[in-house]
């Protein structure tokens, strides 16, 4: 197991191109002006928040010479589109989540989230000292782009739904507001997913177009209303035990940073990658009251409709992998880390957690 | 709730002395050379490397202009006068544990961990985004000295035994290396705790001078070998939810530091705040497979002993914080949070990773 960091993954990723692209400046503190699209709404504040902090870091370290402008989703180009922005050098960078882009390659999933991954700890693990983020940024590399770890939500709920959810069989037919994997996992169990943007689902679920909907967790949903058109929400989000965000850089233009900012701006990432979950975990506690308050019935996934989606998630992955060898490598290579660190998660962390949990009900 | 974050809260800490030590720098590049003492020797390779990560970061960002040599406990100063030779300008910042200075004042204890406190995660979110590491820069002003969050070990163990426990009974006059509140809480329970530093643990548990020892985790304790003369591990360390470790930096000599210079420290800190609980949680799992193969038994603390452990430890918060106002102000906020952040994490996180462990262990 080699220690691998930020730095020298991202130098990695760096290093092919920086043949193609000598850097251009002489000068070792020249202003340097860059532009980050993200894929989020500012309204989303945690996660937009950790792009601004990543800005805001490499600005006040570098004594304001390398200027990051964040731009919402839409102000450049749409949200989903952040990616080929930055491979085609509309812009420098993005901030964005890396499953968004599963239509180009499902391999895109294994960034941010697949159905009974990685949680939020072990996925930074898995990146940082891990081969996760060696592998990946080896792939991204045919999209002209290096990955940081630009934030993780932390484990998300699993939905909004109308109707109560006992068994599998109460699935069929359902319409679902879900992307990605979770979904193709949902479609095997009778769901019929629907794609919507943020804004758009509150009105779907209100007039009964779709059934049910999934977003992020507490804080987030809080703000979006759904609790007001749909009572029961549902736990864990098992397609997302965590979502990690990111920043995608295009290639050459990092290889042409000089190598202090290049340095700014991986230790900034780190620093926003920290903070964003910080965040979720300070803002979820108290909204997951208010949202109970608010009449909200909180529902655990039955057994049967977690063991379905288990079996179905591990079939899709081989089907994936048979066809996809980038997937099958980089999925493997996550899940021979899976199993030893839930081996080692459950004894210390998690049996303090059951402590603390049953302390606190007994009050 | 406000947002905080590092950096708001480290200018917090140094606007006062900023009037007392003007910048005596004009130049916004000049070298600068700092020395950072750790309280930690460099064969643990974790918490140590997390300091070298912090010093690496800032040299790179600042083009070398900003050098921070660090140094292992005993090359300047022993390691636990790590913070005296920080506040008496020995030398600029260092590396430690605050709960090692519990000895000047038991609110020290609530930078690190005390017993049945916030994990890891509620423990970062605590610091950033509640009050907690604003609360607590005010009380380290005292010292002369602002605190940065300096890495995290995650959950620890509870100790190696060389006899089983099976209720409080059995703790009667056991002889154990312990430190801190843990021992306070332990000592009520009738064990005799024993402060010993990491290399004398082994032949002191050896020859049965000490019946019991605690250390860290599965990764620190396999190099240290003592399951090689104490059979039985238990779990969890409620003493130590988590731990986090300190850069504490000299407040005037802070305020001396450009602004960019203090930005990049900061920035760094955070990174590696970050990057030493991806260690811990990447090199934990194969060592508590190791640990096993050797013989160790892991055991969990008797539900008794849990129950007496929490309740003695909630009666010394009271002793303590009637006679100690910074304590009881930053601890009764720290278990404001704890509250409902415990009631959220039992939904989406322990849930799914409730799951993900079963799966494990049914293949």
């Amino acid at each position: 197991m080699k220690r691998r960091d930020f730095l020298t993954a991202a130098g990695a990723g760096v290093a092919a191109s920086a043949a193609v692209a000598m850097p251009a400046i002489a000068q070792s503190s020249p202003e340097v002006k860059w532009r980050c699209t993200s894929s989020f709404p500012k309204s989303l504040d945690t996660i937009f928040g950790a792009g601004e902090l990543m800005a805001r870091s490499v600005a006040e370290i570098t004594d304001g010479k390398f200027q990051i402008q964040m731009f919402a989703a839409g102000e450049i180009v749409p949200g989903l589109q952040a990616l080929d922005a930055t491979q085609n050098k509309t812009v420098e960078m993005c901030h964005s989540a890396s499953y968004y882009y599963v239509g180009k390659d499902p391999t895109f999933a294994l960034g941010t989230a697949v159905p009974f991954g990685l949680n939020t700890r072990m996925m930074n693990a898995w990146f940082q000292f891990g081969s996760g983020l060696t592998l990946l940024n080896e792939f991204y590399k045919k999209y002209g782009v290096v990955m940081l770890p630009g934030g993780n939500t932390g484990g998300q709920m699993g939905g909004w739904f109308r109707k109560e959810i006992k068994s599998v069989a109460d699935l069929k037919g359902l319409k679902m507001r879900i992307a990605g994997m979770g979904g193709q996992v949902l479609a095997r169990l009778g769901v019929v997913p629907q794609q919507l943007a943020g804004g758009d689902i509150y009105p779907a679920l209100e007039k009964g177009t779709i059934d049910a909907a999934e977003w992020v967790g507490p804080y987030d949903d809080e703000k979006l209303g759904l609790y007001k058109v749909a009572q029961y929400y549902y736990f864990p989000g098992w397609w997302e035990g965590c979502a990690a965000l990111n920043f995608f850089v295009n290639d050459e233009k990092l290889a042409e940073l000089p190598k202090a900012y290049r340095a700014a701006l991986v230790t900034a990432a780190a620093r926003a990658n920290e903070s964003m979950l910080a965040s979720y975990d300070y803002k979820n506690p108290p909204a997951i009251e208010n949202l109970v308050k608010a009449g909200t019935q909180l529902r655990r996934y039955p057994d049967d409709v977690m063991d379905a989606a288990y079996k179905e998630s591990s079939a899709l992955y081989e089907e994936i992998g048979a066809k996809n060898p980038d997937f099958k490598k980089i999925y493997e290579d996550m899940k021979a880390y899976r199993g030893p660190a839930y081996q080692w998660w459950q004894i210390a962390e998690y049996t303090y957690d059951n402590f603390m949990i049953r302390a606190r009900s007994r009050g």
